[in-house]
């Protein structure tokens, strides 16, 4: 079967592989669309970061290893011992691999997992190729009425999903979302279904700007033509935003969040960070403002966020800018989305066109 | 009246000024000892910090002001007006000023107010002198069983209570404490008191790590002889800390602090930071590591450490290990504190001496 595999840095390719066969405990799924993640791009220009140097803990796998981690699909097969789930059935992947063993997976943190690894990532195959095989318990059941590109964004809204319930956020919050960005956006759709009061986003690149306009943002404010400080005070008496999301990763926007945040508020992280950020602790010790990080997904926010989807409380659809098959992976995914940012926001790769 | 007020850095003088006169609503002390604080050794190095440069906004006060901000006293006569405290009573005062209008102050965390004053600090008077007048909120009443020397713990005692409380901490929690100074001694007082498993403080200085251990830590930590993190994690079966509490504000302690928390934990920053530390969020992310300051107290917190004082849960007076004069503060005091650090943690000033 054809597969994105990684090889090396700026050394991705459409290989031809075996095709896996379904063993026992497993799943055997044909994959549906796959959206690109920073987290592939980062890997691109200057992996491997999460791929395995070294056989995987868990997996035992190492590159070149197949790419795609954002993916439904449709159940090929199932494994001796399966019953959660059917042949023919739709399906979603959560891709995190737990070792089940380590302190933070004793303490019921299995997605914060010292060992931790991913489908796409680490091994057990991933979604840019024809077909994936992992054990059961990665795959989920999703209604009929999921659409295959909404399934490829479960993943990335499941992030979201988790910080927002991660955050102290309650119904009638202000709230500040630092950038615009696929991650950003996902966050905004969570918190308009959860009743935020105000949802400012600031972002300053057009097409972003556009679409947190388009999802719903109540303001969009622009650090190159407004002060976002002053900005988020001004719109809330004064007081300043309840809850911040931080998924930019900048120190200057950083430093500005902890100034648009309220006495006693929160700032949650979402951004992986290229480099530490120096920050400004006295005025959080002073304001007595909270900085917490969100790390992935539990399987209640993966279940939340399908059963969101099925009902019409999450739309995300609007976030596809682009469908391509595998063999446009390199030229119309990756340097597309380095290159041409301000035009895209989420690019599915179809495995099966 | 003898008083000892900030003119400028490294110009702090034993002056002669007029007694204060008791006015309506007003409370007048006859000041028993204070303590020497840290800040009051950044206002003599630096200053002026915290000492106003131009009026203060609700004192209306600028240097020379008298200092000295942690101390009781025995109340002299009291104000047209004022009936929870009598002449002949025992008090201590709580230096926090608050405008009461801003929006700290308007959400309930008077002590984040955006003027936030001290007395001994910002006007009003201090404890570096023979008497202070004041508006009557600053005095409470303390038990005849509490010593005038203990009357100069509680507000730093205060501090440590507040942030514990304000920490997810509870009974049975493993609790790392970076820094065996005053504030971080207060901290480990309240966490036994409180029922922690283990109480690690990491330190250097041989007196702090001889005070850690006379206030009963249950392991002292030289971060020169051992890898503070990996030792707490071998004391917590692999897991860290449950909560960390830094009162070293050092780059370096807070990396291993970060290391040294578990996964989900909490570090309460009680330190004033000389330099933004540059942080590791993405470490903290992974680990859904909780990062908060805490800054000073509540009214709350001030009446539960007089109330664990009085009862004997809080025996705090070892931290004592000097009692001068006036005429000694700066000699005997600041320059002893600031020359001399490992010999001494709570130098206390007799105002009547």
């Amino acid at each position: 079967m054809r597969a994105v595999r990684f090889h090396g840095p700026k050394d991705i390719r459409l290989d031809h592989i075996e095709e896996p066969a379904c063993g026992k405990g497993q799943v055997k799924l044909r994959n549906g669309y796959c959206g690109i993640c920073g987290s592939d791009l980062h890997e691109y220009t200057s992996g491997p970061v999460l791929i395995p140097k070294e056989p995987h803990n868990i997996t035992k796998t190492t590159s070149p290893v197949v790419m795609g981690h954002e993916f439904g699909g449709i159940v090929e097969e199932v494994g001796e011992g399966v019953t959660h789930i059917s042949p023919g059935q739709k399906a979603v992947v959560r891709p995190t691999i737990f070792d089940r063993k380590c302190p933070p997976c004793k303490l019921g943190y299995e997605y914060c997992c010292e060992n931790i690894g991913f489908l796409g990532l680490s091994g057990y195959g991933g979604g840019f190729s024809e077909y994936v095989v992992a054990p059961a318990e990665h795959f989920y059941p999703i209604p009929d009425n999921v659409s295959m590109e909404a399934a490829s964004l479960i993943e990335p809204l499941a992030v979201a999903w988790h910080a927002v319930n991660l955050s102290p956020f309650k119904e009638g919050d202000h709230v500040l979302i630092v950038g615009g960005g696929p991650v950003g956006l996902c966050i905004l759709q969570v918190l308009k279904m959860g009743g935020a009061k105000s949802t400012m986003v600031a972002e300053l690149m057009e097409s972003r700007k556009k679409s947190a306009n388009d999802f719903g943002a109540t303001h969009v404010l622009d650090p190159t033509e407004v002060d976002v400080p002053d900005k988020v005070r001004d719109l809330t008496d004064g007081i300043g935003a309840d809850v911040v999301f931080d998924a930019a990763g900048v120190e200057r926007a950083l430093d500005g969040a902890i100034r648009a945040c309220r006495v006693h508020g929160t700032i949650v992280n979402v951004a992986v960070w290229e480099k530490r950020p120096s920050m400004r602790v006295n005025e959080m010790m002073y304001h007595e403002v909270r900085y917490l990080g969100a790390a992935l997904y539990d399987e209640k926010s993966f279940q939340g966020v399908i059963e969101a989807i099925s009902k019409g409380q999450l739309k995300p659809e609007r976030m596809i800018t682009d469908k391509i098959g595998l063999e446009d992976v390199i030229e119309k995914g990756f340097k597309t989305l380095l290159e041409d940012r301000d035009r895209h926001c989420k690019i599915l790769v179809n495995p099966q066109a």
